[in-house]
């Protein structure tokens, strides 16, 4: 007799390791990318997830990825930036904040560090949000 | 008399949306980079997520984000591409996939498309690497 196996779909626990401290409170109100106008912010890296900033320096470029924790996660197919007269497309040919798993990439340069927080920008990621994953630009 | 309270971190499920079909096998034998001499492989889109690819074409630019199954969380520095000469450095300041959130950027172009399988390239992820997100290039 032979058992089928059914195997459940894997899940990874995604921690924070910083949070986004910028003016822009609402997502109603802030700019769909960095580029279009966005602020700079402040980065708090946790204290335990601090070492990994090592030899980070102002002017280098980054990509900060966040986790848009107010984002619709059932969503597949949306009108791109909300217009009407766009038409359906699926999620992963947008950068709509709403998909399965609502991770942002946001290039931003370094201005300054103080301790493990980095002054960076711009950036359209609202107040208070999650920081998964920060990476160097590849050149 | 005042409580305290005490927040205890957040914590976000990742569900893939895709897997990797690769010839590559072993995180030994892969590129560092899908510039570095990567071949060609197949993204495998869940059933349930593949509305997300509607316009989707061949020639488009994408970033797919995986997440580094065998990577180690715990660590925080490393010699950058494991090179002895090259000085400690904190992983927010490399591509290691040894890090808090092991996600990897991977940019490609779509070669093709057959239903819910994407032919992409170039990249460096392994087979049966996980897939999490999917978005477009801006320009």
């Amino acid at each position: 007799m032979t058992r089928k196996v059914v195997r459940r779909p894997a899940r990874y626990a995604l921690r924070p390791v910083g949070v986004i401290k910028s003016t822009l409170k609402s997502r109603r109100n802030a700019p769909r990318q960095g580029s279009e106008g966005a602020p700079d912010a402040w980065l708090e890296v946790r204290p335990s997830a601090s070492a990994g900033l090592h030899r980070l320096q102002p002017g280098d470029e980054i990509i900060v990825i966040t986790w848009f924790h107010h984002a619709r996660r059932d969503v597949l197919q949306v009108r791109p930036r909300s217009d009407p007269r766009n038409p359906i497309t699926g999620v992963f040919a947008t950068r709509s904040p709403d998909r399965p798993n609502p991770l942002g990439l946001h290039p931003v340069v370094v201005r300054a560090i103080d301790g493990n927080r980095l002054h960076i920008g711009p950036i359209e990621a609202i107040d208070g949000t999650p920081v998964v994953d920060i990476k160097p630009v590849l050149r």
